[in-house]
C-alpha cells in the first residue's frame, strides 16, 4: 500500500510508492560528460562575460582578468532587470509590475572540469562566503524583498552552461513557496511556541533513519515527505532564521560537499537543483523560521497529475534513500 | 523590461520575459513519432490490461473483447490503491495515511495512431461523457474527496505509453493546488460577490487579445499569467462550479479538439499535460469556483529558481501565444 505523507513545512502531501521502491540504479538519469569547447566562464575568457561584480583573486590583479578563484557576474540573459522602479499597476482585475530584480551568476572555480562536489573544499567555503556578501549588499536596495540562491547542475536540471556555477535572484516580492513555508511554520510556532524545524531536527536525531550526514553544526536529512527521490535538506542544528549570520562557513562547506559526494556516488552524478531558503529581509530574525539548503536530484518527470494537484509521486521512500547515501564510504 | 504578473486564481506570480519573446519555432520540443510494436491498449489485446471498469461498445459483445470505441481500466501500476481504510496516523510531528484512492486509465480510441486532436469528434465527446460517468460513480465512495482527471501526451510530458489515453485519480484529500484556487476565488467572492472566473471571462471577451477560440458555451483563453508558454484554459461561459452538470458535451468536445488542433499546428505536436479542475465533492455547487480545463505544453524546463520560489519564467507573452493560435486556419 502506498503512503500519503504530509510535509509539515510546506503543507504539501506526497505519495510515497513504497511498493515500487525504486533503487538508485533504476533511474539512470545522469549529467552528460562535459563537452568542453569555448566557455565564457573559463579563465582567460573574462572579457566575454558582463563585467564582474565581485571576485576572489589570488594575484591582486585587475578585475575581469585571469587570476581569480571565484567570480560573480551579472547574468547575460537576466530573468529580471536591475534598472527601473517597481511600478505596480492593474490591468482590469489583473495585477502586474515591472520585472525589477538582480540576477547574478557565481562562477564557482576557474577549472572547467570540476564540480561543486569535486572542487577544493576551500572553494566551496568561498562560494558560501560570496553568497553571503552579495546578499548583504543587495539587501540594502529597498526595492528587493527576498533573495533566492540556487544552482542547476546538468542540462536535465536546467543548466544551460556546463562550467560549474550558481545563481542569485533578488526579487521584489517574497516567493510563493517561501510564503507557504513561513505560513506553516508560523502556525506551528503559534501553537507550540517552538520552531518546527528545530523540532524536526530533534525528532530525526533520535529516530536516525533519515539522517544522511552531520557534523558539529549541521545536519543533512532525507525529508519525511520529499517531492522526489533522494531529496536532501541541510539545516543548522541550532536555531538560525536567516542565511547565515552565526554559521561556520567551513563546517557548512564540509557538510554540503560531503552530502553531494554521497549523492553523486549513489546516483552516479545525477542532474540536480539546489536552493537556499531563508527568512525575508523584513523579518530576518525570528523564532519560527529556520534557513536551510534543499537539494533535489532530477530523476522523475512532472506530469499532469503533479501539475494539476501539486501532489508529487515519489517512488523511493526517504528512509531507503538515506540508507543508500549513509552507506557511501568517502 | 520583463513583466511580473500575478495569476488571480492561484495567487502565483510569473515572470514574462517580454524581450526574449520566444516564438513557436524556438522551442523545438515535439512528441516523438509513434514506434508501434505490441500495445496493451490496442484492440485485440484486451486481455493484457486489468479488467475493464467501463466501455462504450458498438457490437454489444462481452467486456474485455474487441468491439469497443472507448475503454476504462484500472491503472496497472496505480499511484494509490483502492482497497483499505484511510487510517490517518502521526509519526511524532509528522502526518501520514494509507495511500487509498482510485487510479483509472481511459483508452480514448482503439486506433493506435490517432490522438485527442485527430480522433473523430464523437470519440472526444464520448471521452468527456466517460469522465463524467466515472466521476459520478466514484463520488459515492465516502473515502474520496476529490477527483483529478488528467492527460499526459508524449514522453517528455510523462506519458509512458504512446497509445492515446487519459487518467483519473480519486483522492482522499483535496489537492494543494485546488485548495489554493478555492482560497483565492473565495476571497474574491467575499469582496466582490462575484465569481472571479466569470469576471475574467467578461474582461477577456472585451479585451479580445488573449482569446484562442470560442463557441456558444465555451471559451479558450491564454491566461494572463501562465506558468509556461502557450498555456491554455478552457471555461464554460456561464457560471458552473463543477464538471460538468449543465454543459453540453458536444460543444465542449468541439472547443477542446479545435484548441488542441490550433496548438498542434502552431507548436508542431508538442508534448503536453491536460488537467480538469473542479469543485471538491463536499461543495460541488457554489458561487465562487468555476470548473475549467488547463492545457500546458511541455516546452520549458523546471529548474532551481522555479523549485525554490514557485515563480515561473515564461518566455512567451500570452497575448502573442493567443495570436499565433488564433491565426491557425483549420
Amino acid at each position: 500500500m502506498p503512503e500519503l505523507r504530509k510535509d509539515p513545512i510546506s503543507g504539501r502531501w506526497v505519495i510515497i510508492s513504497v511498493e515500487r521502491g525504486k533503487r538508485p540504479s533504476d533511474f539512470g538519469i545522469r549529467v552528460s560528460p562535459k563537452k568542453g569547447g569555448f566557455c565564457a566562464f573559463c579563465e582567460g575568457n573574462e572579457h566575454t562575460t558582463p563585467k564582474e561584480i565581485f571576485a576572489f583573486r589570488t594575484n591582486g590583479k585587475e578585475p575581469n582578468t585571469p587570476g581569480w578563484s571565484l567570480r560573480v557576474v551579472p547574468n547575460k540573459f537576466p530573468a529580471l532587470q536591475c534598472d527601473g522602479e517597481l511600478n505596480r499597476v492593474g490591468e482590469g482585475i489583473f495585477d502586474k509590475m515591472n520585472g525589477v530584480g538582480a540576477h547574478e551568476v557565481f562562477i564557482e572555480c576557474p577549472d572547467h572540469n570540476l564540480t561543486l562536489s569535486t572542487m577544493p573544499l576551500k572553494s566551496v567555503e568561498d562560494l558560501l562566503n560570496a553568497f553571503h556578501r552579495r546578499s548583504t549588499e543587495l539587501k540594502e536596495d529597498p526595492r528587493f524583498k527576498y533573495i533566492l540562491i540556487f544552482k542547476n547542475e546538468g542540462d536535465d536540471a536546467g543548466a544551460s552552461l556546463e562550467h560549474t556555477h550558481s545563481q542569485l535572484i533578488a526579487l521584489p516580492i517574497v516567493p510563493h513557496l517561501v510564503e507557504e513555508e513561513l505560513f506553516q511554520s508560523k502556525k506551528y510556532y503559534e501553537y507550540k511556541e517552538r520552531c518546527i524545524f528545530c523540532d524536526i531536527i530533534r525528532q530525526e536525531s533520535d529516530a536516525k533513519i533519515r539522517i544522511i550526514s552531520e557534523n558539529e553544526n549541521f545536519i543533512a536529512l532525507a525529508p519525511f515527505a520529499p517531492r522526489s527521490p533522494f531529496e536532501i535538506i541541510i539545516l543548522p542544528k541550532q536555531h538560525e532564521s536567516s542565511f547565515v549570520p552565526d554559521s561556520d562557513f567551513a563546517l557548512l562547506a564540509q557538510i554540503l560537499q560531503q552530502t553531494l559526494k554521497q549523492m553523486d556516488a549513489v546516483l552516479e552524478l545525477p542532474p540536480y537543483n539546489l536552493m537556499i531558503h531563508t527568512s525575508p529581509f523584513k523579518n530576518e530574525v525570528n523564532e519560527y523560521y529556520h534557513w536551510h539548503i534543499e537539494i533535489k536530484p532530477k530523476l522523475t518527470k512532472i506530469a499532469g497529475f503533479e501539475w494539476g494537484s501539486g501532489f508529487y509521486i515519489n517512488p523511493t521512500p526517504p528512509e531507503e534513500a538515506a540508507k543508500f547515501m549513509r552507506a557511501v564510504k568517502l
